[in-house]
């Protein structure tokens, strides 16, 4: 017998069939057992008649999480008992045959509510068990869409997927926080981006994408970094200005919104989430003006510093959402001295970059910007920014035959996964977050070993 | 002007266009100058007349691989002129206004030839520069198309793709071909294969793939083995049997090459590549019945070794052809001592596993099997294999909890695109292929300076 997912069931009254899932929830009736079963689909509820077949005593065993197989027919439920919470809620399964496919220890937690209640440590050293739980799957699900939407926002414009190291040479973002690799007999460091390599790339393809694991050996732990993430990048050459970046990054934002809209219906609801509507241009400022713009709203005068801070994103956006009924901003031109080196300075005022950050729903979304194109300017501010472009040399040699204006922008997966599905902490929108306490086990608890 | 790609310039006749792109090759004819541009779409031929406008100099100082925006008009060449083995090459574009962009230096090697020709070191030591040979770069658009055929494959039967993390906390594959990470101040290790992580996601999902970077230091330098690579990766839960999971294989298998088929005529073209049709289903057999086969066919007697070796994978191969018309079999059944600690044993002879490689185009495609679901049996697997269940916990917590019957597989994506376009190396197929020997620059290179 073929098996039946348990969204099909409802197309399938008074038939036979086998679903195969796991027990949410076993709840006994007098002589009736009932068993809730999800599969990757859904959720139904079956009913066990009190008989003498054996695998009764089966069902009397059941626990959360047991991995089963249930032959039986699917009967309406008596109008009282009807589940309009639920798409399978109008009807149950009369349970014929029962098998055990695989035993669950008893969890720790109860597996059967509507939301977990989890402290972070503890849904993180439970990672394998919590993240079966539907609304912890729910994040996941929205996470792979972001991703598809991500690429399909870039192929309908021409962009080609491209595959990048993450071992690197060298440090080439700058700063201590890297992770070095025991290579051979060398060191080599882990990618703090794909950056470069997705620059190196333009002159083959002109627009492309990636995917790629970025490391950041942060020494603090803060709700919004991650040790390993993933970084939806991509790259586009023969730019006239870097507006057509801003452009980019606005259509891609809004495909995802659309995409996971369209998808990830159950997940929202789950969530309690409506997303934006993105149907006006998203506002480009200046970083001073929108200084300005903050200290006339009663903040604190930030006009001198390099960036804006957690309080300056969220009062951004709340004057965005006032502007054009949508949380998001880009905010442009950051000091030169405060992004990488391989940005480009704005002719007009060299002091500041044609770099961006949209900040979207109280915080940064994307980063971007234009980037130096020009092979001698991009040595000497290798050298500025106080590293040797000898550490440099396959990144350069893409620079010393035309690079064409070009520029891009990032967005890390899980940051936007956490944003849309308003999550307090990034680590809930990784399957298996890394931190500076944590590989899958806390190495607190390791130590104890 | 709004830029036109070159590939849609034979619908423009007789029009003004403006295209962007890179000097492929410049001729000197008496008063004409002819450039012929390369973008992202193609290539055409552009003619500078020779005229007194100031740009004409500029024409007479370009070289390969600058890059350039021409505006000019669209003419029909000369009957005796036209190129029948270019799209383009009917008509050319009569130069109006030229403007260099970026400036190349002059490459060490001919990039305008039809193939670069050069020796593996040259092509990797320039990699930024070869990758843009249009022979190149054809083969990173075919493993763009095989990635996105290989998630489509899946999509179309209900996977989610998941992303795993790629710092592990042990060398779980066993061995010591893994690369140590100094994390924070503890020891790490990068993932040798998605496998366990994957696998953890079953209970959640089902059917997940995710397409990963695996680490093998391997201290040997070979044409099959990267020390980085891209490994594509699936998992299916509540399988029947471990035919089910040579049905996907196949299926997937089937689906790459008409993918690849449709979107890549051109490359393949230039390859002088028919891909196989699979339009029969591969036959499965046992290794040891391989080696039967093998013996007749007059091969050497390897009916004890534990695997096929490369001149057996051949030879399969071509009795697979004879056989089915494509050179593509499964190998099931190798000896449990041989496979993984999880792979599950056949029980009808516990030596043997119920596992599968997948041999096409004469070397390993796809390797997969089913796993162990038990929790005792792994345990005392993990005990067998000479490593300690301790540095297993998050793994080990999947199977506490009621795992299913489940299995997957895996391909190595520069591996089969290797395979498809008949490269000699898999270093040909990663844009930026790490060995022992090389992480961008050769370390012998680095060294000298």
């Amino acid at each position: 017998m073929q098996r039946t997912l348990i969204k099909d069931t409802p197309q399938k009254k008074r038939e036979e069939v086998l679903i195969k899932g796991w027990v949410r929830v076993r709840r006994d009736h007098g002589k009736l057992i009932f068993l809730d079963i999800r599969d990757r689909s859904g959720l139904i509820q079956t009913v066990v008649p009190s008989v003498s077949q054996s695998w009764y005593k089966t069902a009397q065993g059941l626990n959360t999480e047991d991995a089963v197989e249930v032959k039986g027919k699917i009967n309406k439920r008596p109008e009282n008992t009807i589940n309009r919470g639920l798409p399978t809620g109008e009807i149950e399964i009369e349970v014929l045959e029962l098998k055990l496919l695989a035993k669950a220890k008893t969890p720790p937690f109860d597996m059967g509510s509507n939301s977990l209640n989890l402290e972070l440590p503890t849904l993180l050293d439970n990672r394998s068990l919590t993240i079966r739980h539907p609304k912890i799957a729910a994040i996941f699900s929205v996470q792979s869409t972001i991703a598809q939407a991500f690429r399909e926002s870039l192929w309908k414009e021409g962009f080609t997927e491209v595959f990048v190291p993450a071992i690197v040479p060298s440090a080439t973002e700058g700063g201590a926080e890297v992770f070095p690799i025991e290579y051979y007999s060398r060191k080599a460091y882990l990618a703090q981006s794909p950056q470069l390599y997705k620059q190196m790339t333009v002159p083959v393809y002109e627009r492309v994408f990636t995917l790629a694991h970025a490391y950041r050996a942060e020494p603090s732990i803060t709700t919004r970094h991650l040790s390993e993430y993933l970084s939806l990048d991509c790259e586009i050459g023969f730019i006239d200005s870097f507006h057509d970046l801003m452009d980019q990054a606005e259509k891609t934002t809004k495909y995802i919104f659309d995409k996971v809209k369209k998808e990830n219906i159950n997940e929202l609801k789950m969530y309690g989430i409506t997303l934006p509507v993105l149907d006006k241009p998203i506002p480009r400022i200046k970083l001073k003006e929108a200084q300005e713009i903050l200290l006339k709203r009663g903040l604190v005068d930030h006009r001198n510093e390099p960036d804006l801070d957690p309080t300056d994103e969220k009062e951004i956006c709340k004057w965005a959402q006032e502007e054009t009924g949508n949380p998001f901003v880009f905010i442009t031109h950051y000091p030169t001295k405060k992004r990488p080196f391989y940005t480009m300075p704005d002719k007009d005022d060299p002091n500041y970059t044609l770099s961006f950050d949209l900040i979207g729903i109280n915080e940064e979304w994307v980063t971007g910007g234009q980037r130096i194109n020009d092979y001698d300017q991009l040595i000497s501010n290798i050298r500025e920014w106080g590293n040797d472009p000898a550490n440099f040399g396959m990144y350069l040699q893409a620079f010393e035959y035309g690079m064409p204006p070009e520029g891009g922008f990032a967005m890390g997966l899980e940051r936007i996964t956490k944003d849309i599905l308003g999550l307090s902490n990034v680590r809930e929108a990784s399957l298996f977050p890394r931190d500076m306490e944590r590989v899958d086990e806390r190495f607190s608890k390791t130590k104890e070993k």
